[in-house]
């Protein structure tokens, strides 16, 4: 039980702070704090339990909505002053399990796939019609009459050789985002698209995609990587094939959910606001346990150690959980209208929505002398993996709050295994360590204390 | 399908080193070739799925025999020079599934416990005994004769506090394996020991442990976390609870089996022989992926790259598979012993057996002259993820080879997740990711490439 001597031990240190005598602590020892309490304690791993058994939180859905009720009571009972912001959200429902299959070499093949997130239903008997293989967006700028009729297949494939799958998904998601609206201006009449995956298994992804500027909404499906290679083989050996797809999902009428905001006053610069947030909502073919659970978990969480460990900031601190990242940032926009509204001084930004995987570094939008204040800490960061400090955005939900004046930073998790559960019915609380997830808290809990404590902000 | 594009530009570089002509190269386009081909080809992944499929690899078995034989048919059609070192082993058999359970508060609690790999059996009927909890190694040191007729309840869990979890293990790891010896001293008849896992969850951890000294053999079973949390409790509440365990593992014969050396001829020193390898022999309750399938694959896999890419090293390389590392290293012991009397010369030996998760670093056992070469290497690294150099330990099997002249490493994953599946059932190819494999293999060629072409060793 060496542990628990070791909490003992901090926790008595961190007491004579709260006395408001000085820290006795250094930095290593404060941080040493940090990660033993969230190691030990294991508090996110249970909240991301409570919230994942609430089921999929897709956004519109009454979970959603549920989840940000929830959470608003856990925060009340922490001591955080709460409030709901309303946002009104698109409300999608994906109906029953979506149909994929084709006939070939005397057999029926049946794939499993999923709608993509917004897409129009087929009719009610489905859509069967012939394929046309699409293997690059190059090749797509030089389709002219070859999709009339047919259905796109675009098998565009995550390039493994990217070390960050990060930007092996920013270079494929097109095919998903507006595969749809491209080929039906060429006279397409339903897309199947390669699931954005980065390896090869049997699961389909979905996502959001968008009808802006079409003339015809076109129903859209994705496929897994596994069934996409089968299908390009199949089609290589048969092209006439006929491809059936039916779905019947729907978008339904708009509905009011809300951003969950739950803020501790600064003792000293109660003004400054350090926000810290993920998002709540989630798609439904799991239950949203790294994308995003994990980024909310992780923003309560290093709040609420902060809290236990008496090291609460001189500035206010303020999570966020926002609704509907993933079907358009509204709740990210409402917010950052209302802060506008209200002259909110936002000076420290932090967004956690990568995953709940070991966390390897913090990225930066910051001016070059931040950006070198901060790598005058990676010493500190060392013993607990983090040694990636680069300037390489931040996150989608606070970027709505950019201004020179707010520096802006992303939770950079360990990414290898994160587009294999992604959107996917794989995003589900056992595939999160509950260990890598308390790292990912700890940190945030950990920078937080340093730019504060070291007045690391741009005005 | 710009990663083809990639590599077939890479393959005609390579090509050109073939042709005995510089490469044109830099280091870090090498690199960059190695780790693409690695996460494109994905070849070790495959192996891996070979490996597992042919199921549990427990000492003395003919699975283990089985996948050496296996593994030399591959290296053989690779043009690897193969070659099997008899080694005697221990064959030692789980029997039936272990019961274990007891009865509190009117109602019967089943656990779900196994056998310690080397233990006796108990009884036919079993063995009823009420239990004595022993929360550390200090409070075993002060007890006379409270175990007298009990069973033994070692319930001292691996301290969280630690990043490195394999500290934590090495800590706690005596329980496992000197606890019955230890309990049988003073007067124990039986032993139940909390699972060696870095966190709760309900997975039995099996492992090996000694008897050696000991007048009585007890019989020594592991339960999960889980279990050893609600018995603790259990037992709080009544601690006269009887407590039943039964189990029918047994020694048998020695039977004969095999290291696996595979190596390719040096061009320019033949007679300096680079050594990595890792063990074939595993747990019985999964199938050995992570330990150690995943360090022989990524032991071939990394000459393979080297062989693909024409970047074979001046000196020898030589693949070993070692037999029996889990129960005593005979293979490791068989193959210095070899060594010694054909007087090879091995100048760098590299293993790996801590898990198929993301690289984190290299461990060094070196002169300091070459440790502070390496961390000049450590640029070349860091866009891989690579970034911890430190001075601790190499691997169990290449120790004992160890001599002034020879440097050791050892493949530094990350390791939070690798004692949730640690000697379990868990320890499958679906808790392996296959980016998170292939990143290890080509890191461990990388780091090879490198070494022999700066002649980086101690003499």
């Amino acid at each position: 039980m060496r542990e628990l001597t070791l909490v003992a031990f901090l926790l008595i240190c961190f007491a004579a702070k709260a006395q408001n005598t000085p820290s006795p602590l250094t930095d290593e020892q404060t941080l040493k704090g940090i990660y033993t309490t969230a190691l030990v304690k294991n508090q996110g791993y249970k909240w991301l339990e409570e919230l994942t058994e609430m089921g999929p939180r897709l956004t519109g859905s009454d979970n959603a909505t549920n989840a940000v009720y929830h959470f608003q009571k856990i925060a009340d009972s922490l001591g955080f002053t709460t409030s709901l912001q309303p946002v009104t959200v698109p409300h999608w429902v994906r109906g029953e399990q979506e149909v994929a299959n084709y006939n070939t070499d005397g057999k029926e093949v049946t794939l499993n796939p999923c709608a993509l997130g917004g897409s129009v239903a087929t009719q009610k008997k489905g859509l069967k019609a012939p394929l046309y293989e699409i293997r690059s967006f190059e090749q797509l700028d030089t389709l002219t009459t070859q999709l009339e009729g047919k259905i796109a297949f675009y098998n565009i494939p995550m390039d493994p050789a990217f070390i960050n799958t990060f930007f092996a998904y920013s270079n494929s998601a097109k095919q998903r985002y507006v595969g749809a609206l491209e080929a039906s201006k060429k006279g397409a009449v339903g897309v199947v698209i390669r699931s954005l995956s980065a390896t090869i298994n049997d699961l389909p992804h979905t996502g959001s995609m968008t009808y802006q500027g079409a003339d015809v909404k076109i129903p859209a499906m994705a496929i897994s990587t596994l069934d996409a290679e089968q299908l390009s083989s199949d089609l290589h050996k048969n092209p006439a094939l006929q491809f059936f797809m039916k779905m019947n999902c729907e978008s339904k009428d708009s509905v009011t959910s809300y951003n969950l905001v739950a803020e501790i006053k600064g003792s000293e610069k109660p003004d400054d606001i350090i926000i810290l947030g993920g998002h709540i909502d989630s798609w439904d073919l799991g239950t949203g346990a790294h994308d995003d659970g994990a980024g909310c978990i992780h923003s309560l969480e290093a709040a609420w150690l902060l809290q236990q460990m008496n090291l609460l900031p001189k500035r206010t601190i303020r999570v966020v959980f926002f609704m509907n990242e993933e079907f358009g940032l509204n709740g990210a926009k409402v917010y950052a209208k209302e802060s506008k509204k209200e002259n909110l001084n936002h000076v420290i930004a932090i967004e956690s929505d990568a995953g709940g995987f070991t966390p390897r570094g913090i990225s930066m939008v910051a001016p070059d002398s931040i950006v070198s204040k901060i790598r005058g800490l990676r010493g500190l960061f060392e013993p607990y993996g983090l040694h990636q400090f680069t300037e390489s955005g931040s996150g989608a939900d606070i970027s709505q709050l950019y201004s020179k004046d707010l520096v802006m930073f992303g939770l950079r998790p360990d990414n290898h295994r994160y587009f294999d559960i992604h959107h996917s019915s794989a995003d589900v609380i056992e595939s999160v360590s509950p260990r890598e997830l308390e790292m990912g808290s700890a940190s945030l809990a950990a920078f937080i204390y340093l730019l504060d404590k070291y007045d690391i902000t741009a005005k």
